[in-house]
C-alpha cells in the first residue's frame, strides 16, 4: 500500500488506523499490508507499531519521475491525499497546478504505463472536496449536482475527478474518488485557512483556549470528523467497483450545521464556560468567502454504498476529546 | 484576429463570414479584423476576398512553442476550434490528451503569460461540445447539469471547460466557451465517425446519392446547421462577459429531433425519392453508443443571451441546400 500526503493530518491518521487494523477489511474484502509506501513533502515519521517494509520518501510528485516511484512498488492500493490546500493553490497559480492537476496525472499516467505493459491496475483512492461546489448552492446538493468550482482549488479537484473517471473507464486504473466535508474538529494550532474557525471555535474553548468567530451564527456548512473521513478513506479502498457505476467519485456524507448549532454542541459537553470563550470578531471578507460554499449534501450513493458518517456536531466534538485529549475535558 | 482549426468545416466557414462581414459586429461592439492568423494541422488554405495581412501556419499546437506563436501577434480575438474529433481520441488516448487537454491548458498559458507582462487579455471563444454530458440524460438537459462525459474527447472538453473558468476567473483571459450540438448537415464525404449518419442520410440523398441508417428511427439528438454554429461563434465573440457570470460555458441552442423527423422533414422538402435512397443496416454497435447522446437540451441561458439556433430541421435541409448546393436541389 502506498500512501501520498501521508504526512498530513489525514494520512498520519490514516497510517495509523490501517497499522492497528493489520490491513483492510470490509468484512468481505481483506488485504493485508505487504509494504507501507509513504509519501509527502517532508518525511513521513516513523510509523509506530509497525515493524513490516517501509518507504518513507520526501517528494512532492511535481519533479519528473516521482509519480513512477509512487507506483514502481506495484502496491496494490494507492490513497492519494496530496495536494497543496486552497488557500495556496489560490496565492501560488503555477504551485496549484503543478501539485493538484499535474501530480495527479502524472500518477495517473504512471499507473498506466505499468498497465500497459504489465497489467497493473491498482485500487487508487482520490481525495476530492466539495470545493468543486461552487455557488448558487441548494441546501442538500444533490449526487448529481454540476461541479462549477470558484477556486483554483477546486478547479484542479474537479479536473482530476474527470481524469480518474476516463482513466478507470479506460480499465487503466481502478478508482475511487471521495469528496470529503470540511474536516471538523481539526487537531492542532489554528491555520490562516479561511475555513480554520470551524474548527477553532470548538477545539480551543474546549482546551480552555480563546477563539475568534469572524462569521454570523447562520453561517451553514458541511462537516466530517478526522475519524469519519478515515472511515471513508478505508471504504473507498475495499469497496466493489462494479457497485459504484460509471461515476467515480463520490460526495461524502456528513453533518450539516450552522456555526450556532455547532456553539449549541459545544454548550451541551463543554458548558457555558467554554461557550464563553468564544469571541465574535466579524470579518465581511471570511463571511463573503465562506456564504460560497456547500451547506450540506444529500450524499445518498455513498450512505447507500456503506460510507458512514458522524451522526451529529455532538458525536464530532466527542470523537475529538476521545482522539486527541485523551478522552476526558480538562 | 486568430483562429486555430482554421482548416476545418467549421473553421473554414467562420473565416469566410468574418471576411464577408468585414470584422465582427453585434450591432453594439464592433471590431475590425486588422490581421487574420489562421493555424491548422495542415496550412489553412488561401482566404478568398480577403487582401489584408495574413498568417496561415500549419502546427498542431502540441509542441512547445506553438501556442506562444499564437498568442504573439497579441489577437483581440482568439477562436480555438482546433482538437482531435471524438473517434480519433478514443483510439489514440495519447494524442487526444496532448491536442485536446494540453493544447488548450498550453493556449491558456501562453496568454497569461503575456497577460503577466503586459496585461494582454483577449476574447477567447472556445468550441466545447454536448460531448461533455454523459448517460443517463433527460430529454431536456437543463443549464445546471453535471458534466459526467463518457468519452475521452468528452472528458477533455468538460476538462477544458473548467481551466476555461479557472483562468478567466482569475482575470487572465476573457473567456467564453459554447457546447456545440451535432452539426447537421455536415458537408462534404460520409466519414467514420459514429455521427456521421445523422448528415449523411439527410446529405446524400439530396445528392441523389443512397445513405445508411445504423438506427432505430425513435432516436433523438441534438443539431445545429454549420451556419448556426458560426453564428455562435460570432455571438461569442462579441458578448459581454458581464452578462455571462462566473461560468463561461453556455450550452448551445439547437434542434431536437428523431431519425424518424429527419426522415420526415427530407420527405417534405426532397419527396419520396430522396428518402427512398436511405438503406436500413441496423448497427447495433452504433446504436449503443447513440442511445447515451443527448436528446436535447434547454440552453435557456444561451438563448437569453442572443445565441439563436435554426427553428426545424427544414431550416436545416434548406440552409445546407443554400450554402452548399446552390440553393436549389438537382
Amino acid at each position: 500500500m502506498a500512501v501520498t500526503g501521508a504526512a498530513g493530518m489525514i494520512g498520519r491518521k490514516l497510517v495509523a488506523r490501517l497499522v492497528a487494523d493489520g490491513g483492510l477489511s470490509d468484512g468481505v474484502r481483506e488485504l493485508a499490508i505487504e509494504r507501507l509506501s509513504l509519501y509527502d513533502v517532508v518525511e513521513p515519521a516513523p510509523i509506530e507499531g509497525w515493524f513490516g517494509p517501509v518507504d518513507r520518501v520526501a517528494t512532492d510528485l511535481g519533479p519528473t519521475g516521482a509519480a513512477e516511484a509512487v507506483v514502481a512498488g506495484r502496491p496494490d492500493v494507492i490513497f492519494h491525499l496530496a495536494a497543496v490546500v486552497s488557500g495556496e493553490a489560490e496565492a501560488d497559480f503555477d504551485k496549484g497546478y503543478r501539485v493538484n492537476l499535474d501530480g495527479t496525472r502524472d500518477l495517473l499516467e504512471a499507473i498506466r504505463r505499468a498497465h500497459l505493459t504489465e497489467g497493473y491496475t491498482p485500487r487508487l483512492v482520490f481525495t476530492s472536496s466539495i470545493a468543486v461546489y461552487g455557488a448558487p448552492l441548494p441546501d442538500r446538493i444533490p449526487d448529481a449536482y454540476p461541479a462549477t468550482p470558484r477556486t483554483s482549488y477546486g478547479t484542479q479537484k474537479a479536473i482530476d475527478e474527470l481524469l480518474l473517471a476516463d482513466y478507470t473507464r479506460r480499465g487503466f486504473v481502478d478508482g475511487v474518488g471521495i469528496r470529503l466535508p470540511t474536516i471538523c474538529i481539526r487537531p492542532g494550532r489554528p491555520n490562516l485557512a479561511a475555513s480554520g474557525f470551524f474548527s477553532s471555535i470548538l477545539r480551543e474553548p474546549l482546551a480552555g483556549q480563546e477563539a475568534v468567530l469572524p462569521v454570523p451564527e447562520d453561517v451553514r456548512h458541511w462537516f466530517a470528523s478526522p475519524r469519519s473521513a478515515v472511515g471513508f478513506l478505508l471504504r473507498a479502498a475495499t469497496i466493489d467497483s462494479a457497485l459504484i457505476g460509471p461515476d467515480p467519485t463520490l460526495a461524502m456524507p456528513g453533518v450539516s450545521a450552522t456555526v450556532g448549532e455547532q456553539i449549541g454542541a459545544l454548550r451541551r459537553i463543554a458548558g457555558d464556560a467554554a461557550v464563553a470563550l468564544i469571541r465574535r470578531e466579524p470579518d465581511p471578507a471570511i463571511a463573503r468567502i465562506v456564504a460560497e460554499w456547500a451547506p450540506g449534501l444529500e450524499a445518498r450513493r455513498a450512505r447507500e454504498l456503506g460510507f458512514t458518517a458522524d451522526a451529529s456536531m455532538e458525536e464530532i466534538i466527542r470523537a475529538h476529546i476521545d482522539d486527541e485529549l485523551g478522552g476526558t475535558l480538562r
